[in-house]
């Protein structure tokens, strides 16, 4: 089930420059394509790559002339996305409630849901259209699911929790946990501070496999609409991240914490409780937020500092040895030169 | 259903100093507060806070005077714990074994279990009353837990594992998988050293979800009385925890590591296998613990330092760009006086 | 049922010295043994805690000369594995396909697989003979998996993912969820890239609990032959892992990074995307991987450098305070000897 290149064309709203009959059978990177297939030039600077490409056509950035049938387009990543979708589209699923799925009485379900053997589904929970439950999935008591939600294997959402339309969870995720909270009883020991409050998922949020998010204390921990989350990433109670921010895998949040808007937290960095991090802003792997962040920082280190001036620091640290020599030698001149002027 | 402010300082053994006679219907920060609702102040120097809040009464600490009903205890962060149980008691479960759960027949169960749907129990396990199995729960071969303890959906606790009362094991969480454990065989290909030890839970420990606790070698891995693990911790096989401590998210404890009582891991921190970390020590978030521990210290840093020091550290790396120039421009100044002496 | 100790010596293919007639009834540690239990001495160093020990019998190194029954090896490691093997056999599995699992019409089975209630075996699945499948685990639709492997409770295998013979993977891990890719859509908001491949994990490799694998964009996330994953690791989208690597706890791998053979990633190290790490290097704990690795080389710190030359680094960072003290008084002094030069 081959496409014709202006059919592909249209679909990329982009600009052929070639034979609009090509039948492009798949996609492929550049070193992969084959006779049939289509690849994409991500910048000119992979131009050198295309020259020994099988491909039969490519998709290319604005103003790139190439050897070969091609579809100018202004942002080839999306176009390619767009050719992932357009030739790999998802198996649909059969609209069913499985008579193995357990389903509360009170519980309200829309049109066309999927749901599969195994989910548990508790009293007074409202799930959206479309939405798709995969096995072993536990919707709590009074949870609610916005349209064409789609929760992987394995998700457990706690009782209360609020999830928007058109959000994706991965196999394992858990989303509304305790948060983890305590004071010390009159013996000292940890006393658990009961949460009480909740957990809200916007629109178009997508979280990774594993993710933890845990309910707020008394009102919600928030995912504003269209973030995505990685893997194994752990968002602690009363913690709110704005809209369209990337959060990495296993970054660990702490309780409290606000993350701006359109911030990215790179891998395995962490963040303090009660810190804000401004809009824009970009952490750097592994780096560790003890303080507030401006907005459009970029900063990097455990403590973080500025990116810039972390390079330079970072440039120093691995002579620190040859430093310390040098400051030995200083002192034995100096000294030396002390004692010459005792002398007279 | 609200309560008389009376009936409130009794609950939480308070001093009542206003009307006994008010009703209040919830519990709320102080920014939050409705003017139905009671709040707590922390410590005094939240009370310029209270000055806006429209709560109709207060939580203390000794000897602070506020503008309005309050309520007088020794530890307001234990009285709020206590009201947040009074105004929002959890629903009651109703006991019952689900057709739709497995029990093989030689599991032997209390009275007044939870046990839901698509549970599995495997041979020879042993449940104490009261215990709830949320959906997806997974009980090896000759498990058991202690009376009241709560199994989140879709937590597996491998065979022969042993957990105690009063126990909280959130989703996902996995206790007694095989510890990490290979040596080279003959061609020098990893080779699986058998795990046949267990894991032990002793009684009140809280673990969080997606936690992953593995089984001893020979004998036991143990996490004892009253320690609370947060979300995505992982706990290596013959790691013993002492009592009441404190393992924040996304902690790394490696092989045979013995943690003392009442000890502190902040988010994100790394335990090389054997250290001994001694009682009522902290650990900063992120810091990696390379050797032992001594009790109390307070350490910082990968690889961690007394945390003192580590600040006076910190201090000095961001200015290394500005010391090496310094060291440069010292080494000119003593080469040029070098020269001046030589001259004459 | 004990064995004998000549049985013994011919299983772990030593050599016997001592009573070929001794009971033996367990393994133990060296202080843990009691009378009739054998033990083991990894190195000659552990020989002064032998004299204590009441082992009846011990596994040696060769050349090392014991007080009691001893039983001579080339790894005596190697052979405590083997004897927990042969004191400690795995309790037999019987096979069945539950019939409360689901199985999708056009599965396909092997024989003598064991698969427990509440799994779910999507269209098209091909299981191997032997395998086991235990409660709550997914296997999506086209996945094969070999003959001889192990799902522990409630792991995920997504669509199309391919696991060879012979693997272990522990509960709560998911495999093949969608690799973390995303662009810019007109609006500037996140638009998903499709991840239209999979993932394959080759023979006898071993994968932790709660691990999560992520599906390549267009071809395969790979993990070679032999190697071993501990708990809570991250592995992104088109990342390959060569053979008989050992990736400990919490290790983060960004996307289409390509890690060598025989490599060892110790906990919590993190490496950034494209990377390529060499055969049998060696990543200190908690480091963090920014750029290629050579083959054999041991790194550390964030970012990694030679772990030889960190120990020095290290070695000088705390001492910061005293070396900025030490600078400010050479500045001091050099100021009193320029002014003394200029006095004459």
């Amino acid at each position: 089930m081959g496409k014709r290149l202006a059919e592909i064309a249209q679909w990329v709203q982009g600009t052929l420059r070639g034979d609009p009959e090509r039948c492009i059978r798949g996609v492929a990177g550049i070193e992969d394509a084959g006779e049939e297939d289509i690849t994409f030039l991500a910048a000119p600077r992979y131009l050198s790559q295309l020259a020994t490409s099988r491909a039969a056509a490519v998709i290319v950035p604005p103003g790139v002339s190439v050897d070969r049938d091609a579809i100018e387009v202004s942002n080839p990543y999306l176009a390619f996305a767009r050719l992932l979708e357009l030739f790999y589209p998802p198996e649909p699923l059969r609209p069913q409630i499985s008579e193995r799925a357990y389903v509360a009485p009170s519980a309200r379900l829309g049109q066309g849901i999927v749901c599969y053997p195994f989910v548990y589904i508790d009293e007074g929970a409202e799930i959206g259209d479309g939405v798709v439950l995969y096995p072993g999935v536990f919707i709590g008591r009074g949870v609610k699911i916005g349209p064409r939600t789609v929760l992987y294997p394995n998700v457990s959402v706690y009782p209360g929790v609020r999830i928007g339309a058109d959000v994706i969870i991965h196999s394992g995720a858990v989303i509304g946990a305790d948060g983890f909270g305590f004071t010390r009883d009159e013996q000292g020991e940890h006393y658990r501070i009961p949460q009480v409050g909740t957990v809200q998922i916007e629109d178009r949020v997508e979280i990774g496999a594993n993710v933890c998010i845990d309910r707020a204390t008394l009102k919600s921990t928030i995912i504003r609409r269209g973030t995505k989350i990685d893997n194994l990433v752990h968002i602690a109670h009363n913690v709110e991240v704005g809209a369209h921010s990337l959060l990495l895998a296993q970054v660990g949040i702490a309780g409290s914490v606000r993350v701006g808007e359109g911030v990215t937290l790179a891998g395995q960095v962490g963040v303090l409780d009660h810190v804000t991090i401004g809009d824009q802003a970009v952490i750097i792997a592994q780096s560790g937020v003890a303080k507030d962040v401006p907005p459009r920082a970029v900063l990097t280190g455990s403590p973080a500092i500025d990116h810039r001036h972390w390079r330079r620091v970072q440039s120093c640290i691995p002579r620190l040895p040859d430093l310390v020599a040098r400051l030995r030698h200083l002192e034995q001149r100096i000294a030396a030169l002390e004692k010459g002027e005792e002398r007279p």
